[in-house]
C-alpha cells in the first residue's frame, strides 16, 4: 500500500472541529484503500502565535517541508486582530506557506449545490440548477510579493508603493493550469485583465492567447475585471473556468464563493509545481460558532477530497467523496449555516454530517 | 441671470441619443431658473477618431479647459474595439481627462429605487425598500498612472509592471470627500483597503483614521477588499458611503451599480478640486441598441443633475431633476431596459420619458 505524509494543521476558530471530520474521513478512506496517512499535527495562525511565538513556527515550517501535502483549517480571530498585519495569523502565515513551498496556483470552486440554491442572495431564475465555476488564481507573483513595496519618507511626505510584476513564464504556467482545468470540465476559459490599464495585463493578455493555442478545444474569452465583478452578479452560469492574476483572483474568487450563499461548503487547493499542495476551506474561522460543535466540516472534508485528487493521485477516493457529500446533501442532511427550515430537511451537528458523509462512501 | 459654460461630449452609441433629452432638461431648468447654460459641442471616443483621429482630439480638450463643467455621453463599440488600449475610446479619452483636469474625485451612486427593486438580481428580501450607496473613488493616482509602469526586456524574458503609489495628500483629499458626502447622507463611511498585503493600504488607513477625527458625527469603518466585494452581494444596505483608491473603487462601483439591475439609471461624477467638474453615464455606449431611440436617458439625466449640484451649485434645481425621475417612475414610465410588464408600467421611448420628466420638473 502507498504511505502519504499530511502536515494537519487546523488552526484557529472552528479549524480544529472541523479538521476532525476531515481526519475520520480520511481514515474512512485507509480502511476502503490500500493507502496510509502519516499525519503530524503542527501549530498555525493564532494557535501558533499563542503556543510558539508568531503564526508560522519553525517547527510547522518544518513539518510541511516533510509532508506530501498540508491540510490546512482555518486561522484568524477577535484575539490577534490589533497585531501588526505582518504578524497577524492570517497574512502571518498563509502569505509565507505560499512563497515557501511555491503554491503557485489557486484553485477555488464556487459551485451552488442543486438543492442549495435557495440560500443564495442571488433571484431563483438567475441560479435556477445551481452553478459551477473554478476560480484558477495566480497565488506567488503580483502585487502581493513584487519589489518595491513599502512607505517612504516621513510625516505628510510619507508615500506608500506596491509593485505589480508578472514574467511570462509565471503567466504561461497559470494558464497551462488553468487550460488543463476547462479541458475536464465545461471546457471554456474567461481570463481576467485590466489590459486597458495596466501594463501587466496587456502581457498577461498576450501570454494567455498564445498558451491557448495548445489548447484549440477549450474556447477562451477575455473581461476586464470590473466588468467581471457585473458580470459574476448578473449571470453567473456564463463562467466555466475564471483565470486571474493575485489580487484580481483574491476579490473575484470570494465574490463568487459568496453568491453561492454558503461559504462552508468550498474548499481550495494551492498547488506547487510537482504534487505538493496546500488545501483549506474557502471560508474564515468564525470565532462566533468555535466551540459549540455546530460548523459545517463540508469545506474542510472537501478540501482532504482535493489533496485525493491533486497531491495523491486517488480520482476514484476523491470522486468518492465528492459524491457522497451530495448524496448527504440530497438526503436532507444540513448544518445551521444551511438549514432553510424546508420539509425534508434534517438539522445536524458538525460530528452527525461527517459521520453520515463516512456512512455514504 | 448667471452664465455656465458647459462642454458637450455626447461620444458613440447611444451617447447622443440619450444626451439629446438632458440638454433638453437643461433647457426646461432655464426656462424655470435665471441661469443659462451656453453649450459647446465637441468629439470624443469612437466619433472623436473618426471625425479627428484621436479619441481626445485637441479641439474637445480646449473646448473642455473653456468651460465650467464636462457634460460627457458614453463612448466605444466594436469598430474601435482592435486598436491598441491606449488608442481605443473609453481608454483613449478618459484617462486623459481626469488626468489633465485633475478630476480626483469620482461619485459613483449605486441607487435603487424601491420602484425597480424588481430589476435587480438580487433577492427581493435582500433589497426590499432598495439600498442607497454611494461609491467614492479616487480617480488620479495609484494604479492607473503611477510610474514605473510598462514590459521591458524581449521574447519569453519581457516583464510587465504597474505600480500603485498613494502619497499622504492624495489620500488626505479624497477621505475629506468621502466624509464630508457621508455627513449629508447616512453618516458612515466605510473605508476599503488590503492593509493586509498592500503597503498603500497600510498608509491608506492610517490617513483615513486621522481625517475621521475631523468628522466625529461620522461613523468610520474598514473592510477589506475582498470581504467587500462579498458584503455587497451578502447585504448592500449596510453601506453609505464606501471609500476606496482607484483600482478597488473601480471594480466595487461597478459590482454594486449591478447589483441595482438598472445601470441605465445610474449617473456619476468626476471632481477637481473647486468647482470643475465632469459628469457621465455610468453606464456603457450600448451600441446594440444605438439610433432606436429606445434608450434610457435617465442616468445622463441624472447626470445633468449632478452636474448642477456640484459644479454650479444649483441645489434646487438638480433636487427638483432627482425628484422629477423619481416622480417618472412612480408614474410607471419605463424605458425598454426596466420594463417588466407589471400592472401599471408604461412602455415608453427616449423621448417621452425625458419629455415626461420634463413634465414634471
Ligand atoms: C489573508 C489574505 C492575505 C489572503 C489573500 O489576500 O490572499 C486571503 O484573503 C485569501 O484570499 O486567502
Ligand atoms: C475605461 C476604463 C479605463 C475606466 C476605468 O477603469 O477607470 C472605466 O472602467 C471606468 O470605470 O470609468
Amino acid at each position: 500500500g502507498q504511505l502519504f505524509k499530511v502536515a494537519v494543521l487546523p488552526g484557529d476558530g472552528i479549524g480544529p472541529e472541523v479538521m476532525a471530520e476531515a481526519l475520520k474521513v480520511l481514515d474512512a478512506i485507509e480502511k476502503r484503500y490500500d493507502v496510509k496517512f502519516e499525519r503530524t499535527h503542527a501549530n498555525v495562525g493564532g494557535a501558533g502565535i499563542d503556543l510558539e511565538g508568531r503564526a508560522l513556527p519553525e517547527t510547522t515550517v518544518n513539518i510541511c517541508k516533510a509532508a506530501d501535502a498540508i491540510l490546512f483549517g482555518s486561522v484568524g480571530g477577535p484575539k490577534w486582530e490589533t497585531l501588526p498585519p505582518d504578524e497577524q495569523p492570517e497574512r502571518g502565515a498563509l502569505l509565507p506557506l505560499r512563497k515557501i513551498f511555491g503554491l503557485y496556483a489557486n484553485l477555488r470552486p464556487a459551485i451552488i449545490f442543486p438543492s442549495l440554491t435557495s440560500a443564495s442572495s442571488l433571484k431563483e431564475e438567475v441560479i435556477a440548477g445551481g452553478f459551477d465555476i473554478l476560480v484558477i488564481r495566480e497565488l506567488t507573483g503580483g502585487i502581493y510579493f513584487s519589489q518595491p513595496k513599502g512607505i517612504d519618507g516621513a510625516g505628510r511626505d510619507r508615500v506608500g508603493v506596491d509593485t505589480m510584476r508578472y514574467s511570462v513564464p509565471e503567466i504561461e504556467r497559470i494558464a497551462h493550469v488553468a487550460f488543463q482545468a476547462a479541458r475536464k470540465r465545461g471546457k471554456k476559459v474567461c481570463s481576467i485583465d485590466k489590459a486597458n490599464v495596466l501594463s501587466t495585463s496587456v502581457l498577461w493578455r498576450e501570454i494567455v492567447i498564445n498558451i491557448a493555442k495548445d489548447y484549440p478545444d477549450v474556447e477562451l474569452s477575455h473581461m476586464y475585471v470590473d466588468n467581471a465583478a457585473m458580470q459574476l452578479v448578473k449571470w453567473p452560469k456564463q463562467f466555466d473556468v475564471i483565470l486571474c492574476e493575485n489580487m484580481f483572483g483574491d476579490i473575484l474568487s470570494d465574490e463568487a464563493a459568496m453568491l453561492t450563499g454558503s461559504l462552508g461548503m468550498l474548499p481550495s487547493a494551492s498547488l506547487a509545481e510537482g504534487t505538493f499542495g496546500m488545501y483549506e476551506p474557502s471560508g474564515g474561522s468564525a470565532p462566533d460558532i468555535a466551540g459549540q460543535g455546530i460548523a459545517n466540516p463540508i469545506a474542510q472534508i472537501l478540501s482532504a477530497g482535493m489533496m485525493l485528487r491533486y497531491s495523491f493521485g486517488m480520482v476514484e477516493a476523491a470522486d468518492a467523496i465528492d459524491n457522497s457529500v451530495a448524496k448527504v446533501l440530497d438526503q436532507g442532511y444540513r448544518t445551521r449555516d444551511i438549514y432553510q427550515e424546508k420539509a425534508g430537511e434534517k438539522l445536524v451537528n458538525t460530528k452527525e454530517i461527517g459521520d453520515a458523509i463516512i456512512a455514504n462512501l
